[in-house]
């Protein structure tokens, strides 16, 4: 079955985003291994809200992940891009019907609500977290009210000569 | 001049405690680098709350950590067990003279608020996190309420088998 993986930025202390929603103090100097991530998988689950923020992205000029199906995850929204697919209402019974199909592994990029939706749900496989060295002290935590206590099993660590340190883990399901 | 660390146990999600006050998913069975630590220190900070948690572990038999010498940072105490130093009002003043002081480096223990206070005065210099493999969804964040942005510089990183990454950092001050 294909696996969901939860691949983000974080700082320290757990934000995706700073109180502004800045993201300036995340590295582009380097690839940080995700060349190597984007050739496990094919497919990406957005929420609405990261959803918007790739589409003035790519309005400003920056091309995003090409190849990539992509899935968005909305209640209010009626229509998305053409080619990706809107998911709305029963999210487990879709994400199950998805995660059976044929394919690769599909990279849950965000943000926090679908991130806790997919993890009380019990269908997120592993987390690839690239943690910053930097305290932002304030902004979106990835991780918000998370129901129950997750036990997770370290899979790989990589360290940076930037002090990015990556993160993997798997999850008891 | 002597160093401020602070060492704690943390979450993946960057929690101290859990909602009810747990810390049973902090792995006790084996040394994690505690006695190199232990080492380079001779004194701790503690905030009132985490003083009063020691307390009562010492009552059940727990004898804690011996020949440190204890500061509790409190505003509410008015004394304190024998031996220990009660530090209120001016905290910059009383910790910038305890840093000027002959002596190892000075252990931050917690809790959140003392932890708070110190990094938003400028006055912690490293961070030594042992970051535990599981999410605990609710409980006590390490950060909170701290003001600005704070880079930080890794100096290490260790990985045992258990899944425990412990993470060293320098703040830039």
């Amino acid at each position: 079955m294909r696996k969901v993986i939860l691949g983000v930025a974080i700082s320290l202390d757990s934000f995706i985003e700073g109180s502004k929603g800045e993201y300036d103090w995340c590295f582009t100097d380097q690839d940080y291994g995700l060349s190597d991530f984007l050739k496990r998988v094919d497919t990406m689950f957005l929420g609405r809200k990261t959803y918007e923020l790739t589409l003035t992205m790519a309005a400003n000029g920056d091309s995003g992940f090409p190849n990539l199906k992509e899935y968005i995850f909305s209640n209010t929204l009626n229509k998305v891009k053409e080619g990706a697919t809107l998911i709305k209402g029963d999210i487990k019974t879709e994400v199950e019907k998805i995660k059976e199909e044929k394919g690769k592994d599909i990279w849950l990029f965000g943000g926090a609500g679908l991130t806790t939706s997919l993890l009380n749900l019990g269908l997120v496989d592993e987390l690839s977290l690239a943690v910053h060295p930097v305290l932002l002290g304030s902004g979106k935590p990835l991780f918000s009210n998370i129901k129950d206590r997750i036990n997770l099993t370290l899979v790989d660590t990589k360290t940076f000569s930037t002090g990015l340190v990556s993160l993997t883990y798997t999850l008891e399901t």
